[in-house]
């Protein structure tokens, strides 16, 4: 159903999340929605969001993405910072539409907690209103439920809707990526809203008030923000022609681009092209992570990638602060795993 | 933002759900909306769905509605009953958007879990399946978090958003109501999605297997089927001329009819017009709950209303089997309460 049943094995298994399990899930949810499927629903990219026909308009689709913050909200809950969650849980939805291209129309929230603060509530919510607001996107609705006996007093839960809109001529066409294109990578800024059981068993509630590094808190770089790159990638379209898209979740690299690319290419990357997060890094560190486990668990500071043809990077790179080549496409033998990641000098 | 912050006060607060911290909540919320809205968003009716213009097409309007299904969810989690809460969400979810009198397009699953077991999550997400196919409406994505340390083992929660879209000059128009008007009623079958932390509170656990009524136990009724209304809501509209429809959810029949009103008129309901189900009947006697309490909490036997002209009454009652005349509408002088519910005769 979503990307984000697919998880790395050892230590997120260890930290709670099953990655098995969420793999039989997809697979039985596959045949649930295999007995029946809406004429009116189109192809969609990877999974990144469902596209639907506009009612009487074949030109356009409506693209509809659901979104959670993850255990990302236990960190909030206990460090009492209410104000961020919401504009995570837009972006990473602003996020998952963008990869089929749309604009934002509206969004709605559920909010869900053991015992309704109605400070909490509206600091949650006017998060989502900001982050909305900045993407002219109306929060047209949402759901409070106050659910004793499911939620602790003080726990929450968050999750969202985005509906969007696009030409149904400017979704993104991933047969046209071919051998020699380059992989743009716009940066992360920490975790976003993955990984986080595992960053929470790693990095143990009493020491989120402790200092981290760059004059933050080990608190202060969990919750650092999941970024919109909505802008970016508008910018770099107009300069270059996007080819495909994807936005970095749960899965990492290895499980999202993938699902954004023909059966016949590959991607490779070479992790030295780019920074690691300060947060990424300590999780590395203290969990002995394996490659595997590095970037099939975390975003490992690439947030978003877009593919273009070599000759169009150097003026994305141009139009764009921040964004790089970080990886390139090769012709896929039988057997070939479909991402492959070149190691940093750190590496396992 | 939603029906569900309005809930009865004395018997519902002891069972953990706080009327005024609901009250708050909304009024932080509209705090927080009325900073900016959306050009595209229309005036919806009573907060059942958001409206949001079409892009490209003036003449019709999305709408779109997010619920969740309650702490039912926690009694069909006890009983390992996961086939029917998919179907009770998409059904609340298409009755909330039919009362701007819209068509189904879409729906997207949110299942959060503390620990992911792929046979139940895929259970829960046929129910959905289900229930979206009987209104031929696409089940568009979805989303499945495992969050352990938010949820125990064994418990889940699902949320649900729907979009459908209808012609603008369809959206029913509350101001033709006018005193004489008969109030239509579509029988509800149980307590639906709501009233369920008091439930849980008065009919304990231990007793959920045990015989109740009708060869039915207390956890089959319970579980009873949120039903939809789309089907009836149509049929009706073939022979009559619909001014306006509340769906009956949390709240009760006092606090969603008023909000699909004029402030110049009053709902009159007659409560001996219509059958009260066995378990709302068990509910009041064992919660010994006032008529506030009844009437702002549970359904009591009502799950959906429509406004008609009297002359129109009685094709509707021809057309479709089971509906009934519940009430009419009264002028509303200053002070008047908006709904009125002459009492049966067990009223306290």
């Amino acid at each position: 159903m979503s990307a984000d049943q697919s998880r790395s094995r050892d230590a997120y298994a260890a930290a709670g999340v099953d990655i098995a399990a969420g793999n039989e899930a997809v697979a039985r949810y596959k045949q649930v929605l295999g007995q029946w499927r809406h004429p009116d629903q189109l192809d969609a990219i990877g999974g990144f969001g469902g596209l639907f026909r506009m009612p009487g308009d074949d030109r356009r689709a409506l693209a509809a993405s659901t979104d959670g913050v993850g255990t990302k909200i236990l960190i909030a809950a206990a460090l009492k910072r209410y104000g961020t969650v919401g504009a995570d849980l837009v972006n990473h939805c602003v996020n998952d539409i963008l990869v089929v291209n749309a604009t934002p129309l509206f969004f709605l929230d559920y909010f869900a907690t053991g015992k309704l603060e109605p400070e909490v509530a509206a600091e949650v919510v006017s998060g989502c209103a900001s982050a909305c607001r900045a993407h002219n996107c109306a929060l047209l609705g949402g759901e409070t439920a106050e659910m004793p006996g499911l939620y602790s007093p003080g726990d929450f839960d968050l999750a969202g809707t985005i509906v969007g809109f696009v030409d149904v001529s400017d979704v993104p066409k991933p047969d046209e990526v071919e051998p020699g294109d380059a992989i743009l990578g716009l940066p992360a800024i920490g975790l976003h809203t993955n990984g986080y059981s595992l960053a929470r068993k790693l990095i143990s509630s009493d020491e989120w008030a402790a200092p981290f590094a760059g004059g933050m808190t080990y608190g202060d770089a969990l919750l650092a923000p999941h970024p919109s790159y909505y802008e970016r990638v508008r910018a770099i379209q107009k300069v270059a022609r996007v080819k495909t898209m994807a936005h970095i979740t749960g899965g990492g690299l290895l499980e999202n681009v993938n699902r954004t690319l023909p059966a016949s290419v590959k991607a490779v990357f070479e992790a030295a092209r780019w920074e690691m997060p300060a947060i990424q890094q300590e999780l590395v560190r203290r969990g002995n992570l394996t490659h595997e486990e590095r970037y099939r668990t975390l975003n490992m500071g690439i947030g978003y990638t877009l593919v273009v043809s070599m000759g169009d990077a150097g003026r994305a790179l141009a139009a764009v602060p921040g964004v790089a080549v970080v990886g390139w496409i090769e012709a896929r033998n039988p057997g070939d795993e479909q991402v492959v990641i070149h190691p940093a000098r750190d590496a396992s």
